[in-house]
């Protein structure tokens, strides 16, 4: 099993819904930095797991939706308590719609899974983990 | 699959035994910088995997049990030699035993899963991943 | 020279104004790992810069009073622009007034010099430095 | 189930072939920070998954003949496209070998599986997992 | 004194002349992960050390003119030693020229300096620092 | 001003004396990540601060005096109250003792400056800055 990682951030307002979250019920933030980790059974003719600039852009392009925004806004996320594990899960199946869409590129196809990891401080970070 | 990974650490003492640790027989020590990492199938009706306040304060108190003492010293301890493969086990299944107690919540009975990870230092670190 | 450096964090909403900032003139967000480092000429009678444990819970304490809120509306901060290297010196003066009375112990007069370095990502951070 | 890692690194130059690399293709260089993760289900008589020492002299070994080299004049690596996810695959079979070969003393019988990451840059990276 | 610090990555080719360097004379590589900080007295109006977009396009910019090349071949750096110490400076000076040249914003008039950090591993890392 | 760092690690059991330390006071122990920074004015004529190969045997032969040590039983540290900033310290007058004998090289005598940091966690670390 092979799989290649690659790392971008963005910085999102949101406040959390529920007796649970205490004050982090109250609008507040995060830098999450972002790792996509994509992975395939054998390496294509290539000799990789997936083009890597097209694994950085589409990384990009996806957190672009959400950078520098109040998550509490933004439409497509009405009805989702942004925790750090849901957000991750937000960025994975984005990232799946563009793969399936071709963005990653014809060779994508053998791709096998998607791993998604938020890290929302140097003490604590959440993942997601699905099929391609 | 979704996970939570907290991380804290603990200051300790303690001597190996066997021939295999070579000068590492004598009496030294370590900080283990400590991540406990928490699975489950899917997110709880809050959007989570585990209450994040709950994890910390678990991982703290297991941790606190044995932060700045030498373990050659620690009843429960005796009869294990406290490698760091070994207390990650050690750590996990105290995690365990207070998830078990209700320590991490009720919603917390979802989990499927704890891997506990001790950095020994920047170039070596073991893990120890079980049920819950 | 010597110096002691701790590490804690924050996480906050904000916006920023004027037009050097462009879309982070809306309302988003930051995590920020922020570092305070303490220098002293000669260590105390102790052997040490700060207490440690003094100075850990100093800087929870002032990063306490802004962690989950949004800076739009602390009234503390009304006028300031609150870029990351404004924050550094937020921070840095709060951590100063606490040490002047009295908050990180007797032995802290002696203290000379003060750093706060907020890192708002993997690949951007601010300093402010400052005498003590 | 049971994991150690070692970190050590190496620096090489090479080039890529194929459309798909683009400038990579032209002759550069990369410094590649290698963790080894061995994998065992339960630990051995003394407690350990691997005995560090053996498992970081041969990761060192593994990376010295390739340190320092232009990977595109290396004999063994004729035909191999050198990318990153390619070498996770050469380190990790070389270690493979001199552990079926005895490099990992005796114990090391009891090694599951093996797991190679290279980082690239503080941005990317890749692994290779395989049985022992 | 304020500063701001932007972190973007480079990798090179290159080979290194006189007796000291043993091995490393051979043709190899690096990749360079660049720390570039500025500093200024006091904020501007913005409350800023630099406009940290313009600050991240000058290093990249400055980068991509040595990115996946081989030094040896670089016209520019014709007679030096392309040590990590020796690359630090070029690429200081490099900022500094853009800098001069208003890449930095017509507030950067009031930055005083520039420190250029580049890490070639996880255990080796060099530093140049010049008034600006 | 140039300067030159490298990475090592120790691993020591240690007691801090004095009712500032409290549960310190304990036998405990750390794992030292050390950095050792070199500092010039101008490079060398090889384009160097310091010879890296034996910068980095220097820190590790300092280190190998203490690694794997209680250090309540070093005898040339009796009367030390070991804190991270009194073994900065040490090992940083240690290293100088060792550049002032040739252990660096000849070039190494334009040598101004050196810094030594321990970082005892992800949390806290501590430095002594000296004239070479």
């Amino acid at each position: 099993m092979f799989s290649v990682t690659v790392r971008d951030h963005m910085m999102i307002a949101h406040s959390l819904r529920g007796e649970t979250f205490g004050p982090a019920r109250r609008l507040h933030g995060a830098t999450y930095v972002v790792d996509a980790t994509f992975r395939r059974t054998e390496l294509d003719a290539d000799g990789i797991v997936v083009d890597i600039e097209r694994a950085t852009a589409t990384l990009r392009d996806v957190l672009a939706d959400l950078h520098l925004r109040n998550l509490d806004d933004v439409p497509e996320l009405r009805g989702v308590n942004t925790t750090t594990e849901a957000l991750c899960r937000v960025v994975a199946d984005r990232i799946a719609e563009r793969a399936e869409a071709g963005g990653l590129g014809a060779g994508a196809g053998g791709l096998t899974g998607l791993t998604v990891t938020l890290h929302e401080s140097h003490v604590a970070w959440a993942s997601y983990e699905r099929a391609l």
